[in-house]
């Protein structure tokens, strides 16, 4: 694949452009009125290796954006595992087999003691359903508190949990929502006043007869805005949760797998320790794998009175596949990785930052970035549509990010973890150039 | 794998059943107290092929269980399409992908044309949970009728509906259940009874002010105990369900892609016309796939109001081994095996019967087969004990089988489509030697 030295995508000619009308037209007939795609102008992507994708016209295109192939795109270490477990057995938990518990062993050794019991689904969606009807059971409560803008997952139940998707969401009256825990705006004040926003919102339940069930929390924000506060609000507001009988659901589908650098999980970081651990996206590198990871205590109420079978969650496959991620993270030193480019990448942004005051705030943990943009008058129209053109432009210029926030105006940035300083300058370029043309 | 003249399976010698106790056990303190395994003695599985399974001390057995790998476990031509898809190119939809579109092309060919649109998820459960949220947008309604002991899927809106889900499902107070058709008992009154059933379930939600959303059938009625109604009386109770402007939804999970024979989808063997079609377990041979397939009609509501995304539903890997599904069952002619084999054990199995009292009912559509055990003189003990205890006397024998209805006496029975006749036959003399032995 192209080394930094090789040209970037440029604009597609007119009879590709048109081929790709074509394409998104047969789209609309074939998979109807919902599905939506990136950029104004859609990419056609054939196929992908490391940090690298290539489209139908051949060109390149660096990937700043995708965290489920965190390991990059088509590692042929996973490709080998999953081509051959497929081969050789795929069939389902209610038989024996050796390769989930490997599994298993190898996913809690990067836990606390505490959590000592995997269960497997096939989505992050369905791992955060399962883990509120555990945190239901174990409680005996109903009530969730989530962020205002939080996104858990598309089952039903979740989706009720997910104001963060475009707003189709109705949050259950039994629920509450806080203020993500902003740390940028009034100084980082809301950031502080988390923990106080989770206890009233817990006050509020037991002031209404509604028993609170749990807090789940997004370790990144990653809807909201994409935030890491200081871990003592975080303990603060876990405390107040524990304190209720609730449960402290950590919701690693989005943060977890290293991409934090200095820890696997994004409740290391914080120095949490919760009842439930939802995994997801990374898990598989593409393959559907979700799954959760609970204490005995926890489990034991929802296992003393509920069953649960996910046919092909934890199979054979999917466990190879799983253990051959985890492989892949140690022996690239992945984790490693994602903390000193992290810092690379966040010092060249935060110079960015300093020539273009567009750029509010620059914040990141490890290969997780979120850049917001934030004043108004440089743009010459609304942050949002800023937003929106300045990814566009990215996406011309050969470059996948995307946007997040409530108001659309904060650059998601988190690339596959073996994103190396070259890529992390061609980024930054390719964002200095767009800005210094405005 | 072995023809029918290499030895079955004997039982495991001493030292073998020590090493799956210890396996587990192991398996209970990693996987936790919720994971079940079939069989007094669970089958520690190493590989697969066709309808042949076998397990860590080297016994084979003749697998009449597992819908799941519906073309056989581990056909070549579906791992071929997955490594090849999966070294090339696995994102999501929001990119394009001519592959996708393909394969949507390919499954709307088996279907009525009025049904347009298909939509991805990764399991069946999270593609009955789509579907309800369609549905209730699409009536405007919230009521569900479902069978009473009906099972669709295990996120916690589908849970509600899946009263035959080990008892822990509480049917929420806006959803009817009726008797599924039982086409045996009382003469098979109850079958005829159904849709009148379904009329009063409806009528029993609009005098309580309860909008009905949908009727959702699994085309099998699959934990109810298996039944094959006649037409006509499922072609009533959709008439009903229609005329309520409600959605009728075929839950084709366990029922679709051929199992029928006569019919690529059950609610074609019965004429009807959904609305929602749902899709999940043989769909991708073990590979996590589900989905949906939708009228323009219905799923516009939806559209206008709501997203829907699932990260992994509809990537590129997925639906190359979806295409590669379908091309199997058309290239090997499974549908033509599932009826004519179908047709062959139904007879060898009713020749059975009529030699032993034990067996009240043999009922199939091609290659679904439910056997019901009915008369307890015969047994020395209750019809489920002695259901249980056949079943892991055929798991001694060499032969995978389970067993299913309200009552745990119904032997539930569907081979992966290769099944020949000359499995059949082994299958049914491995059931003669146990009933001839009692």
């Amino acid at each position: 694949m192209p080394s930094l030295t090789q040209p970037i995508a440029s604009l597609p000619a007119e009879p590709s452009i048109s081929a790709d009308r074509r394409l998104m037209e047969r789209r609309k007939a074939l998979l109807g009125p919902v599905y939506r795609a990136f950029y104004s102008e859609p990419v056609h992507l054939v196929s992908g290796s490391g940090v690298w994708l290539r489209d139908a016209h051949g060109n390149t295109f660096l990937d700043a954006y995708n965290n489920v192939p965190s390991v990059g795109h088509c590692h042929p270490h996973v490709v080998a595992a999953l081509a051959t477990q497929a081969a050789k057995l795929n069939t389902h938990t209610r038989y024996l087999s050796e390769v989930v518990l490997d599994y298993v062993e190898k996913l809690l050794r990067t836990c606390p003691s505490a959590l000592k019991h995997a269960m497997f689904t096939c989505t992050g969606s369905e791992a955060n359903d399962l883990a509120l009807r555990i945190a239901q059971h174990a409680s005996g409560g109903t009530g969730v508190v989530i962020t205002k803008f939080a996104y858990h997952g598309a089952t039903i139940a979740t989706s009720q949990l997910s104001p963060g998707d475009g707003g189709a969401s109705i949050v259950a009256p039994h629920d509450r929502t806080v203020d993500a825990p902003d740390t940028y705006r009034n100084g980082g004040n809301g950031a502080d006043d988390f923990a106080e926003s989770v206890r009233r919102a817990i006050d509020s339940m037991t002031e209404n007869g509604i028993k609170p069930a749990a807090l789940l929390i997004d370790s990144a924000f990653s809807s909201d805005g994409i935030f890491f506060p200081k871990p003592q609000v975080m303990q603060k507001a876990a405390a107040y949760v524990k304190a209720a009988g609730a449960v402290l659901i950590a919701d690693e589908v989005q943060a977890g797998f290293g991409r934090f650098g200095n820890a696997m999980w994004g409740f290391q970081h914080y120095g949490l320790e919760p009842d439930i651990v939802t995994l997801g996206k990374p898990m598989g590198a593409g393959h559907p794998i979700g799954g959760l990871i609970v204490t005995p205590e926890v489990i034991g109420s929802f296992a003393a009175r509920s069953g649960y079978f996910n046919t092909f969650g934890g199979n054979p496959v999917a466990a190879a596949v799983g253990i051959a991620v985890l492989e892949v993270i140690e022996s690239e030193s992945l984790m490693d990785n994602a903390r000193t480019v992290g810092a690379y990448l966040g010092s060249r942004l935060r110079q960015l930052q300093h020539r273009h005051p567009i750029i509010g705030d620059v914040r990141n943990c490890g290969l997780y970035f979120g850049v917001e943009f934030s004043d108004e008058s440089q743009t010459g129209q609304s942050l949002a549509s800023a937003t929106v053109a300045f990814v566009n432009e990215m996406r011309r210029r050969g470059v996948l990010i995307s946007s997040c926030g409530p108001e659309g105006n904060i650059l998601k940035i988190r690339p596959p973890l073996p994103f190396s300083q070259a890529n992390a300058d061609q980024l930054v370029e390719t964002m200095d150039g767009i800005l210094s043309r405005r």
